[in-house]
């Protein structure tokens, strides 16, 4: 197959993840690797001056700025399922995607998507079953805040067919390295092989998606994953390292590193 | 005297400062009382939910919405010092200021003015002396995020000064329950005397600071009060009345109430 | 029937639960109506200086002092699942064991059991089911801090018999305001007629339960319930009046009001 | 000056000071280089597993384990005066002594002192001024806690006075990496040379301190510093190197390391 010279691919990453004296990853390294930088906004990382910091840099490097919203849960960082209530949770994420507009205000800057975080992000992702509930109020919240800021979810998850019904506009992602079952579902962290940790690997998988939408499956088959955003990580040197090897991949590969977003300076 | 015709007043309270489970006094009643309400950010008080809710009421009331910004303090109440750096503190008041706008957003509303809470509010009176740092942080955090939205203080302080000088619309406030010293400050409420407790006493001095712009001193000297904003209570049933009581010797004094600042419901 | 000379019971009730500027209920009412006060421990409500006057209340009246541990929940006043793990809750539950106790040692008082709040009571209920982890993470807890002290549990739940085996004391409870299925278990809150409203039923159906150790169910058939403490509440001026009525009707009916626990003043 | 055969010297440092997701330092290799641990309680650091698992490391390299109490301050690191009330503070320190003792208590430990953290310890060392209302705050709070459990304090400050006459053991210490003016007191650190930087040059000035109870102060006076702990850090790994170059210089010098507190094993 020859280069696809219209292949396009958004490489997003979760940044700001410290709090006051803790600090998290090298988000200086991993901005200039990505084109949509997701933003702590206090609920699980992020007081309001990493805040604005970290949208500082994102500005540097014209990288997407997107609201990571979580459950409130500092303690656990968010990785843990909190049962709030619809109306709880509806406020819970407009409150940080105000508080990080107001921080993107003072700086000349603009969010430009929404992305839930940790187990927030994996309870609505299960938009039919049990997750119904907070991906309602997730839906609800950025609809009622902006319908054209668009929701990151779970490439293949009833998510973002809900929340497309509802109007928002929706981007799938894909996780760099993790493995796919044949179904197109991520291989549970429990199963052997489901994180991938050879850089090169993963970014010639990468490649791949983003220019056949397809992936090697777990069990070898070929499984179709509609992607408009990839997911790397930047909380390790490993992990800068591999995020840095995909895009340079991508870029080698005639991939154009583009968000999906509006760009990050406020017009 | 006859009646003044064109005297004109703000009343203003302070509201939505429970937190979750807990509440705190009567806000439907104080928010039908005044013309512009104090919303509690989340620093002090004011989960987001509350939050949403205080502004539908205010809404409703057609009764302008302000940024009732805070020390990180809640289990203080946002009554402590908190000797935040510069850095910090524009951090934290434009991430309130802005979750409180996300939250209007979403209801058809808009913030109208932004004043300090509680030791916030007192430090920074101080702003030529020991609240100087954080009087800037409050005014830069103010002017970066719209330097159109007033800025509520306590009459006759250097804030008022030193924000008006900064490009800031300012806002003086007089407290309807306060004894006022010869000189125009309040009476420290470690004195006899400085708090007043009856209501119609309250609401006769209030009528004539509207009119006149003076109050008669603790020491029994008329003192020249330049306010454009009364602040009454709402936290027990007794303050309820002293602001309905105000809020009708005013009317029947023929002083127009109406905020300072712009109505509720976004253009 | 005769009265039953031997009969005794203990009443339990929620106090402490405000935080900071917050309270709740009339904690000094409520403690002067029963033997066992559950004190919150700052996790879903209760910082320090209110726990210790809390404590101090207890001592006063001679009444019980019970660790009131729950999920790190301020925002939802630990009324939300939280996810937390086994390691995790196992430290949060010492934590706050410790802190009362803490400050008991320094008021001459001590902890006389301890019993979940909320959502970790009702998770962990189910403590063969869905709430087995938490359940685990509960004992674990208790014993390694002192075995010795009781684990207050819903009567005839299964975290009673895990706990049992596991070495701890455990007391079962009943709640005089709520509906009983056939089976022994709470009605749903979401079903008609689950909470009773009458001060005088409930009073009596307490008197029954303790002299007799059975229930009219809400089918009209009468059903075993093996309850050690009966829990009243006290968020509300009704409550306070029905814990009252339950007390007085116990008294009157010559049932000793005793606490299963250790007298709050430390030997 | 010949080897002075019964010089002995504590060596204290701040472990445990991550928070949930969140890590500071390398424990494990500054426990090992120490004699006394100040363990984080929660209000500035130190979520329960983590107070846990450092009691644990502690406990394993017999090294004592202190209370490491701080305002209520996670955002600010502890690094924040807040003015909380006589009363608030008491609460505070209690609460947190009594949540490490309890987590202590599971793991067969104990506490074996208290030393307040950041902000706290600033404002407490000027008890004869600013501080005086929390050093009063922390004194009772100790005192009313365990009046057996030593205070641990700067060197030369009033607190130390105010907290022997009210029957605390007390114990002065000095920071290995900091000037001190001729008169015994820190150089600030916003002064040129208050920090030193170069592990040898700070490790023989601590066998000096240890062996003679002097240091050369900055204008190369001779300086009396009466320290029963020197202070060394941990969180970066040239703080951990310079402790274990203090470590060495002293053992190679013939001072006996020992702690001033309990074991940290319980009895």
């Amino acid at each position: 197959m020859g280069v696809d010279a219209g292949a396009r691919m958004d490489l997003n990453s979760d940044v700001g993840e410290g709090f006051g004296r803790w600090s998290l990853g090298d988000d200086a390294a991993v901005i200039a690797a990505v084109t949509s930088a997701n933003v702590a906004c206090g609920f699980h990382a992020g007081d309001p001056a990493t805040m604005a910091a970290t949208v500082r840099t994102a500005l540097e490097h014209d990288v997407a700025v997107g609201a990571h919203v979580s459950y409130r849960d500092l303690a656990g960082f968010g990785r843990r399922y909190v049962d709030a209530t619809e109306t709880e949770l509806v406020g819970d994420v407009v409150y940080q995607i105000g508080a990080l507009a107001g921080l993107c205000r003072t700086l000349g800057a603009r969010i430009g998507y929404v992305k839930p975080h940790g187990a927030l992000y994996n309870t609505i992702a299960d938009a039919d079953g049990a997750g119904a509930k907070h991906a309602r109020a997730v839906i609800e919240a950025v609809g009622a805040y902006d319908a054209d800021l668009p929701l990151v979810g779970l490439a293949g998850s009833p998510l973002l067919d809900r929340a497309r019904e509802a109007g928002l506009g929706v981007v799938a992602e894909a996780f760099a390295d993790r493995a796919y079952t044949p179904e197109g579902a991520l291989v549970s962290r429990r199963e052997p092989g489901s994180v991938l940790h050879d850089a090169d690997e993963v970014a010639q998988r990468m490649v791949t998606l983003a220019r056949t939408g397809s992936l090697q499956a777990v069990d070898g088959s070929t499984v179709r994953i509609e992607a408009g955003s990839i997911c790397v990580h930047g909380d390790s040197p490993g992990a800068v390292a591999m995020a840095q090897a995909v895009r340079a991949a991508l870029t080698a590969a005639g991939v154009e590193l583009r968000s999906f977003a509006a760009a990050p300076r406020a017009a």
